[in-house]
């Protein structure tokens, strides 16, 4: 009996999941605007009686498919790399698994997300917003971190958390999977592009032997290094 | 007489111009999906058969808008650029320009451009991406020229030319004109991030007796300057 009520909660939980992965195509293919819900109902073989039954409302669609999006986004990418104690492994491991993200899968939902950034609107808006706002407010204090710890040289963590962002979000506008760049070259290039011209590389006489000195070798850490 | 005629067509062409402006923000604020034509007409203060004179369908608006935005974009921010022989300049002086455009003015028709990426068919789209096409052309072959020039070390022109755009085309979702980064020093703060890590800096005498040479100091200049 219980086994039985298990199932068919585990069926309505999977059917809602289907709904959701198949409203998400259809949005992604026509834009929220675009896609009727007349379409969406015909998508996930449905009436729209029947598909009213999964959903409160259209915007309250979009509203789930984005929580469900930012649900996999937040497992996937930032809780993993929470636990990281340098802040600029931190940001490069965080880097590499948002990149993998956006192109091995999930592709819809964070279209979507990235794409229908001003559709919602009222509490769902502020709701959505504030999540997204935390990977921003997550970004900005490991640049700084990595800024105070000497392991990358300064910069405003503002700009480099929307550089961040930019180089990495805009993927979605141009990769494809069988295009001229697999997706684990582009993370290793693009962590390159953006880390290695920030890094501090220790300076120790060996490296002083070399013909450049290191770029931004902080006098911060010249001097915590003299007063220890 | 002719001045007359003249003067009419100047009108005419100031009215279009208007109908432009004015339809871009209404499909900027509500999405192309989401503005009717009834909502642009009104905006515009014209009747829905007044509007269709000024224009032949809502696609070919949007087409209209999107070839506006990009005229602008081509006067303002590549056409500029073409003839700084140095590649490296030119990414710069070029990077600095569009986020200039992105953040100064002409925001809803780059807005449009960007956002409505999937939203033409056809010959419209094929001739939007054609321009679009232009723009990622000329920073792959900029990018590959200062790598060969050893001006940037080796990077994947592709990838850094798709880094750039990230960087510069994300701002207009997070950019506001009272916010905390004037535009100005987006400007450096983002010429920094990207190009202070691939700068080949020439190793000199003169350069190590100086504490920090200035970045983007170039080396044809000095070049230029040695052989006059």
């Amino acid at each position: 009996m219980r086994a039985a009520i298990e199932k068919k909660i585990e069926d309505a939980s999977e059917r809602r999941r289907q709904v959701l992965e198949t409203a998400a195509r259809v949005i992604c293919e026509k834009g929220y605007e675009g896609a009727s819900i007349q379409d969406i109902a015909e998508a996930c073989g449905l009436t729209k009686a029947g598909l009213y039954h999964h959903i409160r409302s259209k915007e309250h669609l979009l509203l789930e498919i984005m929580n469900y999006g930012m649900d996999v986004f937040e497992e996937q990418v930032m809780s993993p790399v929470l636990t990281i104690a340098d802040p600029l492994e931190r940001l490069k491991t965080c880097m590499e698994k948002n990149i993998l993200l956006v192109t091995l899968g999930w592709s819809k939902e964070v279209t979507i997300i990235l794409h229908e950034h001003n559709t919602l609107t009222g509490d769902a808006r502020t709701h959505i917003n504030a999540r997204k706002k935390r990977y921003l407010r997550f970004l900005e204090t490991s640049f700084a971190e990595a800024i105070r710890a000497g392991r990358i040289r300064q910069v405003n963590p503002k700009v480099a958390s929307f550089s961040y962002l930019g180089m990495v979000l805009w993927i979605y506008k141009w990769f494809r999977p069988d295009g001229a760049v697999p997706a684990q070259d582009l993370v290793h290039q693009m962590q390159d592009l953006l880390f290695s011209g920030l890094e501090v590389r220790v300076s120790s006489k060996r490296n002083r032997r070399t013909a450049a000195s290191p770029r931004g070798s902080s006098s911060r850490q010249r001097r915590s290094r003299a007063s220890a």
